[in-house]
């Protein structure tokens, strides 16, 4: 049962894909306009045999579509004659279609000349014998293409039909508004996807289904790329060439209208391998020392695309995508790299007998290139400069004015969903939250590298979702800004999954790609998440099982119909996340359950064996039960217990340790924050202190550590020492939890000292553990509401709880909803906005703190890892307390650059924590409320929160819970 | 049955214990000497009744003795009047003895006035009715008991008979030469031990034995020392009270003659049990905000002893052997303490109203209590000032002459041969080899710290061969010179189990305390040893069974009688070392093949598991079979799975992954020198390159990676590249290891490259091994042989292979035999020569190199963890090639000491390793042969090895082995 607001998906899909036919198609029994599919089943659709190969072929797509949505066929008519049609056709390549923009029944004005861009109108009497017709017309092929695909995904065909198995629901009645809808051109010229990193997963999937990389299944590739408005791809090129594994399929990107690259690292459209398989010359991928053969091999991919479609990779890398053997200098590695670069234009232009300025080049500038680009080396201005991304998402560098002033072929950008190598590889499933991609993409945009956008997404599936976004964001960024990214992921699940679960289903994938960004699947530990201070690890347990219990929820209502692309889309990665989260942290209590000498770390051993077997069932579940086996191999990605930063042969378990355990009746007790266990360790147990500003509760923990089971009494030594007996974190049930908590209506104002006492019938031991708290007076209350602080200990403040916020003309702090680590992070807009060197002048964040402690506190902010995309900058903030001489910290500090690798020493650290911390220190004198202000110095800064302590910071991955004073949560 | 060697174990004992007695005990059936035993049988003692009642009790142990001996009663004659009899008595308490000495039938000129020296004379008619005497007369108390344990030991009486149940072999006749035996004065006045860290194992004994530490158990530690020629002791104090745990226990230490002590924090003859288990006054051990309890503390300790042979701590620690909390800055700690000590003194005069002279104390300078002498702290001249080690056996500071010339209460030593606490915990068996303790010990003889010798040996046992050593040492150093160290060993060997074996057993637990030193068994982890390098982890595990292999080999040809010393003091701890050497070699083959993805993998995961068994088997075998379980729990100790300073609460068994296989017939192939993994790695694997100069072979492993056995195809593509098929280093059989070695006949001269291919029937997959080798030319070999060196990679030089050793006067390098990681390491002597700045005229050492690449070479110098046992040096060595400028390394600086903790930052390091690296950098200008010299700055250094390297050197616990170019060896 469809429900009414199912019955919207065409308008759903149209404002998905920021379409002109919002609000357009209907699928309503009755009403007014143009009948796409009536009473009496499909009308015919016309297009001029002499139109481009490929909007032909859309065509022959959209009738397809047709039926997958009514059942009946739209048949493709000879001629332009029956009464009621759709016309299409592009713009000086269809005659009929000349005819009508010159008899003015359509209007073209609005895209004549325009790339890319077509219009959907609806005509009475357009030709001798056709009354009624919906015309799609398109500025250029690929505009007349992307008209009939919009037309298709607003009648409910998505994209992802035959990528993701989203089911067509179908319809009796298709009907398109009365009026003339027009596309103008997208914000980026060219938007591709890389299809990278494909072994095992594409390699083994396409070789079982298609029996190799060649047309069958690239073409399936463009017309997905096409439906996604997509023009642009760079092929698998990981022992595989593009252009020989098929020949068909370089003349078929042509045909369907893709334009083709090849990888950052493969000049002259030939694939890496070609050269390997042969190794002309001596063999050497050297343009020192075997230049005449390298010449020729160049020479001979200019010959063979002469006339298709392209953007030409010009420079060169080392042998296989590293760096390039080095001449002896970073000068004369320069000279060469300009000599090969003019070496190949002269060889483009004697082949293609074109003009270079009408051969679209790219040069990409990823990792080690970009030093010789930062050393001098001049490359023509009508070569695309491509700036690339850190592997991880962050872009390295954008054009200044003065490059964007000068250089005609434009900038672009490549940028990685998926990565094998370094700082490591993440390449199982989606991690790529779209705040994330939106923030630096909206870089790209507003710094003036929109020429090409290409994203390295790994296997294709199950990267489904950013890809989509990434296409859609270059498509009309208009339609995606940061406030319009919730709605457009929940149009995204309205239009894949219906309405009445869309919200949900939204939230869903939101939730799972943003847990998987604060640290990849790949690079979790067991020791990750800390088990001693802030709950931090059992936390983490609970949000994935909270998340996975949703997804299991909505799988359960969801129609039959819808259940395979959810398990793809949805499902699969949160079951897999979630149950990779429980595996390592019963992995981690093993281990320090064997360091307490508990009994129950046989269990968790045992536990780890459980998850680890189902992290193979739920992988199978994608290979051989989704869609009756239609995706095996895609899932047979490895991605636990890597060791470096290549992929492990096989999934690798946490190991565990398991205990020969005495037939004794003996307890253990430990105690949170602590690492070490009791009896065993010489110095006395105590708890973190308790703090009634904050009201953050405590445990203990008591085992059995010998065979028997144990009777441990635990008793108080105050009234106001409130103990809770509860199933501890752990495997068995005979491990206890005391939750410690206090009750402030009994203690005393400021320090008091208890104490907690573990024993067991007659036998001597006992442990006793220390209980200190320090309650606040009702003056120090009152002071403290509403404040961000602690009367003792650390704390931290989300970067958009500030009280206060003081902008700077236009420049201004603006909240990135649900961005990293927090429900919104803060950054600068515009984004391009000038640095200001004086705080006082710059915009500014005021927060409202409450210490306890006075001395020297220290603010860590915890800032995106974003990197020094303009070179002028420094990446500088400001943060004071109240009156106080503002710090300036600066990231990228011409000193850095000097003495560290071209990222950082910090990077590799920043990038796998998904965060930098800038650190700062003030004095602080006088306990009570204060004002703690951070201002701008440079923009391109992203804040998630800042994190204040005074004495050592314990151990964990994300700091102390952020609480409120006055209003305490608790998870 | 006996063998003619066997017989003479009264020579070999007398050998050992530097007794005066060597060469003059005979079992024969005839001979000429006095007959302690005949064929009448035992012969009648006789004491006077009022000697001191120590010398009555030993009397008595001899009585006994000769009964263990013979079988037949000593009887003990009330009066002096049989025919034969052993006349016992001290000089001045015996009247019979001062009678014969006043007749001239005994000479006690040589021993009269002597502290702790006695003789042996046979006397024709020394008394009415007495015909024959054997007289034992002692200078004083144990002089005269340290007399009769020198007679027991030497008819066969070991020490250990009961303590580690040495069988006493019988004799029908035992017979003394005639003669008068002298035992002049020991060494150091005051040797003894420390029992400590006795929880788990000495008090689960104590309680299951003896019912607690009761006199009971102390009259056996007593009568032990007094055998063993030792006089001190400090008692257990690990929640035990000496002098209440059982009131006897004071007064029967007196009446034994053994001297107490409290350890080092328990000042005032007081156990801190005494003071924990009442805490008078408001319950602070501190002297600041509780002096009058403490005084009252200090008071009672002082009158309850005051009639007793003591030495008495004073000072004061931290409560319960921590550091004294600060009273704010080291000036008024430094004050505190002086006046704590004054307090002390005074106390000590009133309730003994001796002269405080006549009060031996000692103050010791443990852990953090040095830095207040260093700061200045006076202490008075007649307290004995005892320096610490640093806990794992290097004396931290000896005296100054001006220190020795002032101090009249002399210096000591406080020692460790086992450790509860930092830098690590060591306490489950022996790892402290005889040339370690020499060399420490032999510094503080030299420098003149001989007053007090005590080290800290934990339960006791199984320390049993270090305590001895230790105590021989501290009686007669004359005895155990480093030359002499293995001769002793042997003689121990010979006495306790026979001559047969003894060669054999004393190799054998010099071998096992040797490598137990290289890396404390507690501080063994599964990545301590390189599998990847100089095949280091498998030489360690060849290492120790071939030990073991030996050890079983002794105890099946061992006489039965034998067998339970053989293993408490030798198997047990070669078995256990053994089996944790290959649990935790194990352990890191899982860890290490889960990388590569190896079917074996589980199997090693299965071995772990069995090894860890058979480590509590080995355990259990201590504890419950041996002596019909007389030893139970004196094996509780954990050692496995240390994961702080602190012993784990149970062993826990290094971590193990098991992986889940596929179906499937794939194989994988590692390579000696890399971690990776082929198919797996993108970059290609190579060997370490093979040098004709050094000889070295190297290996692949190829081995199944799924659940299907492989069948794969090794080939090389030269024919001087050599393949050799053995089983791999792996529990599996199915993994198989290709040894590659070089025909040098058919390499051609220089550099050659070559590969091994992999491959495995119809399977695309194959993995090619580059193999590169470096030949030298004839004249190259020529100019090399005898050299150290390389043509290629690093090398290492064993410190006692120099070609020439120049003197400088009387101070010269000599060789420690059997020291560290080699076989004999090189120190300078005397060690308290002064330091030479100018290496030119510095004693030298001389190594011929032989280098075949240029630039700047590092030369790391494996040199014992030394401290600076002198203040004023700075622990400074030269070393320099050829007649280059030497370069001078010092290892405690001035600026060291003032940026550093007190040992030194690297000193956690270095106490793990048991070495500390000097680094040196030398630049070689041209290939060939050179000489390294090395000379003297300061002397207390001990160099046990050069290990040299141009680049980086592969990562190894031991480094590259030494090979002499010209002779290779091959283990």
């Amino acid at each position: 049962m469809l429900s009414r607001r199912d019955m919207l998906s065409g308008s759903i899909a149209a404002a998905l894909a920021a379409s002109p036919l919002r609000a357009a198609v209907s699928f309503d029994e009755k009403g007014k306009g143009f009948e796409l599919v009536g009473p009496g089943g499909a009308i015919p659709l016309f297009v001029e045999p002499g139109d481009f190969a490929g909007v032909l072929r859309a065509a022959r797509d959209l009738a397809a579509d047709v039926e997958r949505v009514t059942g009946t066929d739209a048949p493709l008519s000879p001629m332009p004659d029956q009464p009621r049609m759709v016309l299409i056709g592009t713009l000086g390549k269809s005659p009929t279609i000349d005819r009508l923009a010159a008899t003015g029944k359509i209007d073209v004005a609005p895209i004549r000349g325009k790339w890319e861009s077509y219009s959907l109108q609806t005509v009475r009497d357009p030709l001798p014998g056709v009354k009624e017709a919906l015309v799609i017309v398109g500025s250029d092929k690929r505009g007349t293409i992307y008209g009939i695909y919009d037309l298709s995904q607003n009648i409910g065909v998505s994209p992802w039909y035959w990528w993701a198995d989203v089911p067509v629901v179908k319809r009796d009645r298709v009907r398109i508004s009365y009026g003339r809808y027009f596309q103008g051109e997208p914000a980026v010229r060219y938007r591709g996807i890389f299809l990278n990193n494909e072994a095992p997963c594409l390699s083994a999937w396409t070789a079982e289904k298609f029996g190799g990389m060649n047309a069958d299944f690239y073409t399936k590739v463009f017309e997905l790329l096409l439906r996604l408005r997509a023009n642009y791809l760079w092929p698998a090129m990981w022992n595989n060439a593009f252009n020989e594994d098929d020949p068909k399929n370089g003349p078929l990107a042509d045909e369907y209208g893709i334009v083709m690259g090849t990888s950052h690292h493969e000049p002259m459209n030939r694939a890496h391998k070609e050269w390997t398989s042969r190794r002309p010359g001596n063999g050497d991928w050297n343009y020192v020392t075997n230049r005449p053969a390298v010449q020729q091999f160049f020479r001979e991919g200019a010959r063979r695309s002469k006339d298709r479609e392209l953007l030409v990779t010009v420079g060169m890398r080392g042998d296989g995508d590293v760096a390039m053997e080095g001449t002896g200098g970073i000068k004369s590695d320069v000279a060469l790299l300009e000599t090969i670069i003019a070496d190949q234009r002269r060889i483009l232009q004697e082949e293609t007998g074109k003009r270079i300025e009408d051969i679209p080049q790219v040069w990409v500038l990823f990792t080690e290139v970009q030093k010789y680009y930062d050393a001098g080396l001049k490359v023509p201005d009508d070569v695309t400069l491509m700036f690339a991304d850190d592997n991880v998402g962050y872009i390295r560098r954008l054009p200044t004015p003065q490059e964007r002033a000068t250089r005609t072929g434009g900038f672009g950008v490549y940028h990685h969903m998926d990565m094998n190598g370094g700082p490591y590889s993440y390449k199982w499933v989606n991690t790529n939250p779209f705040p994330k991609i939106w923030e630096q993409m909206n870089l790209a945009l507003e710094y003036g590298a929109n020429r090409i956008w290409i994203s390295n997404i790994g296997d294709l599936k199950p990267l489904e979702l950013p890809i989509e976004f990434f296409l859609a964001m270059a498509w009309n960024p208009k339609a995606v800004t940061k406030e319009r990214i919730a709605e457009w992921t929940q149009l995204w699940a309205a239009r894949e999954f219906g309405s009445t679960h869309a919200a949900e289903i939204a939230s869903l994938v939101s939730r799972y790609a943003k847990y998987n960004a604060w640290r990849k699947p790949e690079q979790l530990r067991p020791e990750t998440y800390s088990l001693q201070n802030f709950q931090e690890a059992e936390r983490m347990v609970t949000l994935w099982q909270g998340l996975r219990k949703r997804a299991e929820a909505v799988n359960a209502a969801l129609p039959a119909i819808y259940r395979a692309a959810y398990y793809q889309l949805v499902l699969h990665p949160i079951r897999g996340c979630c149950n990779l989260t429980e595996l390592l942290v019963a992995a981690a209590r093993n281990s320090w359950f064997a360091e307490q000498g508990r009994a129950s770390t046989n269990q968790e051993a045992a536990e780890v064996k459980r998850l680890f077997g189902q992290a193979h069932q739920i992988r199978d579940s994608y290979n051989r039960d989704l869609s009756g086996g239609k995706w095996n191999h895609l899932m047979d990605q490895t991605y636990i217990g890597y060791f470096d930063w290549y992929q492990p042969t096989q999934d690798i378990p946490p190991p565990v340790s398991e205990l020969d355990l005495n037939d004794v009746a003996s307890f253990g007790v430990a105690v949170a924050g602590r690492t070490q266990a009791w009896p065993g360790f010489y110095l006395p147990p105590s708890l973190p202190t308790f703090d009634s500003l904050r009201g953050e509760r405590n445990w203990i923990e008591v085992f059995p550590r010998g065979k028997r089971p144990i009777a441990a009494k635990v008793s108080a030594s105050e009234p106001w020492i409130m103990l809770k007996d509860e199933a501890a974190f752990s495997t068995s049930a005979a491990d206890r939890r005391y939750w410690v908590d206090i009750d402030w209506t009994k203690a005393p104002d400021g320090k008091s000292e208890g104490s907690i006492t573990i024993s067991q019938g007659d036998d001597a031991t006992s442990v006793s553990v220390t209980v200190n708290a320090i309650k606040a007076t009702a003056e120090q209350m009152r002071s403290a509401k509403g404040c961000w602080g602690s009367l003792s200990g650390p704390f931290s403040i989300p970067a958009d709880a500030f009280d206060r916020k003081v902008p700077a003309g236009n420049v201004r702090w603006e909240a990135i909803p649900d961005y990293g680590r927090v429900e919104a992070a803060m950054s600068i807009f515009p984004v391009d906005a000038p640095s200001i060197a004086d705080p006082a002048k710059a915009p500014r964040l005021d927060y409202p703190i409450f210490v306890g402690e006075t001395g020297e506190w220290t603010f860590d902010l915890v800032t995106a890892p974003t990197l020094n995309v303009n070179p002028a900058h420094q990446l500088s903030l400001a943060l004071w307390i109240d009156d106080g001489e503002p710090q300036i910290v600066s990231v990228f500090t011409p000193e850095r650059r000097e003495t560290e690798e071209f990222l950082g020493a910090a990077h590799d650290h920043d990038s796998r924590t998904d965060m930098r911390i800038m650190r700062f220190k003030a004095a602080i004198a006088q306990a009570g409320r204060h004002r703690l202000s951070i201002a701008m110095v440079d923009p391109t800064i992203v804040i998630e929160s800042i994190i204040a302590y005074r004495d050592k910071l314990p151990d964990s991955y994300f700091g102390p819970p952020s609480i409120r004073i006055g209003e305490p949560t608790r998870s």
